[in-house]
């Protein structure tokens, strides 16, 4: 298995237990569960491979990729009761597959040959919308959105650590380590100690 | 008119019923129900389409489709009013439009040579998705994630039972219809009788 | 630089200003006004394109499109304090966007010789999606389908225009500023004089 396959079946993998999870606090039935867990899990690379227009969508030209998703919610199904706080194990799990998702979508935009800027963007894209999917279906308040937390900046971040080792010369798995490491790090900050950049305020407050 | 043809202009009509109704509760003008029929008509069929990359998406290689959901949003603009429950005759068309939808799904993903597991996602997105479209834009509860009622679970049967049919070697429009009877019977059974798979309760109730 | 390119460089800045002044209602910080900037100012070409079945969508073509959204957000970042009312901004931005991006979208559509109901449809996609995509992310009420306001009759009304003006042999550049002006002028008097269409009321008015 190619560096770039692991890692679209980890992020499809991980992204599919936050899916789920989202689908329990929704008290849905199993197969929401499996939806749910879909959409998220191959929502944002689906939309990399629809926007680069590759031959074919990533899990089209391999279904086992729904396969995976599909344990995914099984074993959440099964045992998301055990669980002190789903909400913070969402939180948790999402921002290890945003460390993932993001060094595939730059994988694979740098196989494709695309300036740094797209490269930076596809891991944007695809570490961000497959999340922004499953809030905006379920109507949760987008993780990407939140006040006061850091979320496409880790992306972001990510995107660029791994362009410049690229550009650098670094060997791809060392790059796409140095990227997911870069984005969980910051993430995790945010989320652990609140890690934050300055927010717009309105001034005068009572401007609309 | 192929049988492929004839399942796309039904899905695209019912559904256009649908969306026309919703923008009749969000008390739209003419315009925005032309705009919520059409994008409920052929949001699914789209996103069947540009995953699968095919040449044309189907409405733009026949924009004869858009045509057939303008004539369903002037019929819902000028006769909703007749109706005793909206609601409920939203709920009963999506229903019919589900079960259109799906081996419309089907066949297109069969035409295109494409592996048992593909042709039931192509499936369930094409029935599933126009509908999600609707009701998020709409901002109404989705009805492909209530509780209680199986939804993206007909599709999920419509696809499977198509794929045997298909399997067995049954001619198509008989595998076509097999699949849209089934879909659209668990889907009425659910509507009516409140047919539904065990959902997922948090255990211990104060779980987050 | 072509009359087209000139249109969708100016569409993408307008729209990522409305995007940017969403984020900042949102009181997001930096890389959220970015993020939301740049959703607004692509979301509806990319749709646009990936219909179309273009080679390649316009800003993985040519990534500064993605710098003038950059650019619009931090412009935002740093002004929006300044502003009376950012509401009525982003309404009356959003309305110079709209008039800007609908001829975007038709000129696209017919410089690839499309037929007349597609080339309108596409100056409507590429005029309200980037705002659908934004109001829906932020669950703000999308503009597109607020109450007794006019939003896609302007982009309809705009492409019908433009596709008459060019049945009728105009040049293109006066062809493109019809489009562009009778859209405008349609949004304007909806938004400064409450020029509407009839809307759809529920009679008897307890229907539901």
């Amino acid at each position: 298995m190619t560096v770039l396959a692991f890692l679209d079946y980890a992020s499809v993998f991980v992204f599919a237990l936050t899916g789920a999870l989202v689908a329990s606090r929704a008290q849905l039935d199993l197969v929401g569960f499996v939806f749910m867990a879909s959409l998220t899990a191959v929502g944002g690379g689906t939309l990399r491979d629809i926007i680069l227009n590759r031959d074919t969508v990533f899990w089209v030209a391999q279904p086992s990729y729904i396969g995976v998703a599909c344990l995914a919610a099984l074993l959440v199904f099964f045992t998301a009761h055990l669980l002190e706080s789903r909400y913070r194990t969402i939180v948790w799990l999402d921002a290890c597959a945003l460390a993932i998702a993001v060094p595939a979508g730059v994988a694979v935009a740098v196989a494709m040959g695309q300036p740094p800027s797209i490269v930076v963007i596809m891991g944007i894209i695809t570490g961000c919308f497959g999340g922004l999917m499953r809030d905006v279906v379920c109507n949760e308040v987008p993780l990407v959105l939140k006040q006061g937390e850091l979320y496409v900046t880790c992306a972001l971040l990510g995107g660029v650590a791994a362009s410049l080792a690229h550009y650098f010369g670094l060997p791809q798995p060392l790059a796409l380590s140095i990227c997911a490491g870069s984005a969980f790090a910051l993430r995790a900050g945010s989320i652990a100690f609140g890690w934050h950049l300055p927010v717009y305020r309105a001034f005068p407050p009572q401007q609309k």
